[in-house]
């Protein structure tokens, strides 16, 4: 699917992202989060082990808002699943190129031991919604 | 529970929510809202019919996360459910106070047959993050 103009647009934008998952106990989890899209797909980039990994890693069902930050009331929409977990370079250049998105430089909350995962999430909807 | 200073603060700011729900087929919904607590509840008010009124009469669990919009880094999560919806003229004056709250002034935005209910949330859980 490709993405509407106007959900682009926001994405884009140096927005915040709040993400919700499933538990394996059928309760919901939401949690803000950098985002990025390519290709169509939305991206998402978290450290291996996270509770929002393990959640889609069971159940890959997902649904992102974007408010744009100076007008919440208008957000994007996006419901979708993840349809990979990506890990490895490309997951490290990822992180870096988000976080200068959103601070200005590369990453730098890295901790030894964490492994970055691309997760790539497949929209089935997306609109502006407000 | 009563909840923690620093929840409390974040939630009594004008900050907005973001609610998440799980639909019938086990996929996650998120959405903006307006919060407010009260007595160790955290209170949402919705129209009648909503997704995520229906949802949670389902399944009550929801996730709210809560960002500082000054540093969305930092926020309040809530992990709960939700144990009433109430409606009538309660709920009628809570969205009108929400939108003193948020907007300035009374709610505006009422269409003839919607009926208010405010979703009465008990946290399990409520902590700042970031």
């Amino acid at each position: 699917m490709a993405l509407d103009e106007q959900v682009r647009k926001i994405i884009q934008g140096r927005n915040f992202a709040f993400l919700a998952t499933v538990g394996s106990d059928g309760s919901p989890q939401v949690t803000p989060v950098w985002v990025d899209e390519e290709n169509g797909y939305i991206l998402v980039n978290t450290a291996a082990g996270r509770v929002k990994e393990r959640n889609t890693r069971r159940n890959p069902a997902v649904a992102v808002a974007v408010p744009e930050w100076s007008n919440p009331y208008r957000y994007a929409y996006v419901r979708g699943r993840v349809v990979e977990w990506i890990t490895g370079p490309k997951a490290d250049e990822h992180i870096d190129k988000l976080a200068v998105k959103y601070t200005g430089e590369k990453f730098k909350w890295r901790r030894p031991g964490d492994v970055r995962v691309i997760m790539k999430i497949k929209p089935d909807q997306a609109k502006v919604l407000g």
